[in-house]
């Protein structure tokens, strides 16, 4: 078997203390928390930053400080922030990219989700990938849908990204996607068809987790989260 | 070859007088078009109305008016209204729906459009569904992109809709899914799965009208617009 990244996403946007005491909301629980994942094997974290009463935060200290402390504490890690726009100011989600860190995370279309429209306008995506190219940051395109391919393959055609992004298809949001194996084998074809040199990944969200993950791995997947 | 349901769409929400004269705005242009249509063979009309200044309505008295008209010059012919959302109040978008067209479209999901994000939240498109239950119409399902297939799905799951919907894939608006054979291909294969029984069509949007027309043709396509 080839070698596969193990990703860890230590906090995400929805789950507080209430939900479960282990969700790490603090810079400092969240550099414990990667420092326990790496030390078992994660090699890139995704990271979101939370406000103080647990809400999602877009703060660049916030950032700056898990950063630094992943860094020091945990030695080659790739760092990825979420660019991610549940509950934050869609002009904020990219005031952190400027500490380049090695990757960000980038959803390329919009789709309903749970309780919300998850709204990705054509021209914030464009924002966000030219200030990752600025940066110097490779970005993992957050596919959630069939046409959010085909918004990743034009941000392509207008030099906004390079030909080798990596991509990462969520799955079992409710009302976006189902984790259905089926549509998994419809996604990665298509994302090969447009970016034949892509890597790439699969999430299921909550008890889909387990699942989305093997069918990744039996299909070659270049990291699991 | 099977006989197949030619459908005009007369006004759409977009063109104005000035892109193209011909244009019917008012209900008397729409109905003396919709009219010449259906002397060359459109069986089926999908009905969008306007204000006077030629943007998007929703007034119930003006669906009402070119209702009764077709009803009149173009009889047996299939009326539809659209429920789209460009340019028209979300909460105003049903309000023609007691008419009892005998079908109306329906958007299950939300994607990106040229200049916009089309958002149709579940819990309107729910609503929407369950007055065209109440009242007996048929819907056409407006399929944007994948998971609206499964916003559809999900509603005949709740009960909202039975088992046998009209299902229209679009194709080619800037931002959603490009006309591509393939992608028609993945779109009908996964209708299918999920409503074994349902009938189809696709739409191509602007230059891409008779090329997607003659895809649908050639996969058997119960009507073509
Ligand atoms: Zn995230
Ligand atoms: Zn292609
Ligand atoms: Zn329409
Ligand atoms: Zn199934």
């Amino acid at each position: 078997m080839k070698p596969v990244v193990i990703a860890v996403a230590i906090t995400g946007s929805v789950p507080r203390k209430k939900d479960n005491p282990a969700v790490p909301i603090t810079p400092a629980e969240q550099i414990v928390s990667t420092r326990q994942a790496y030390e078992v094997g994660a090699t890139l974290v995704h990271i979101h930053v939370r406000n103080d009463d647990e809400t999602p935060s877009s703060d660049p200290e916030r950032f700056a400080a898990v950063q630094a402390g992943i860094a020091e504490q945990c030695p080659g890690m790739i760092i990825q922030f979420s660019t991610g726009g549940r509950g934050r100011d869609p002009g904020q989600r990219s005031s952190a990219l400027h500490l380049r860190p090695d990757m960000a995370s980038l959803s390329t279309g919009s789709v309903n989700f749970p309780t919300i429209v998850y709204e990705n306008h054509t021209s914030l995506v464009e924002d966000m990938a030219g200030k990752m190219k600025e940066f110097g940051i490779r970005p993992e395109i957050e596919i959630f849908d069939l046409s959010h391919l085909h918004g990743a393959r034009r941000l392509a055609d207008k030099g906004l990204m390079d030909e080798q992004p990596h991509i990462q298809f969520v799955m079992g949001v409710q009302n976006a996607l189902p984790a259905e194996e089926r549509l998994l084998d419809i996604l990665l074809k298509e994302a090969k068809h447009l970016f034949p040199t892509c890597t790439w990944t699969a999430a299921g969200i909550g008890r889909h987790q387990a699942k989305v993950m093997d069918w990744a791995l039996n299909r070659g997947a270049d990291a699991v989260r």
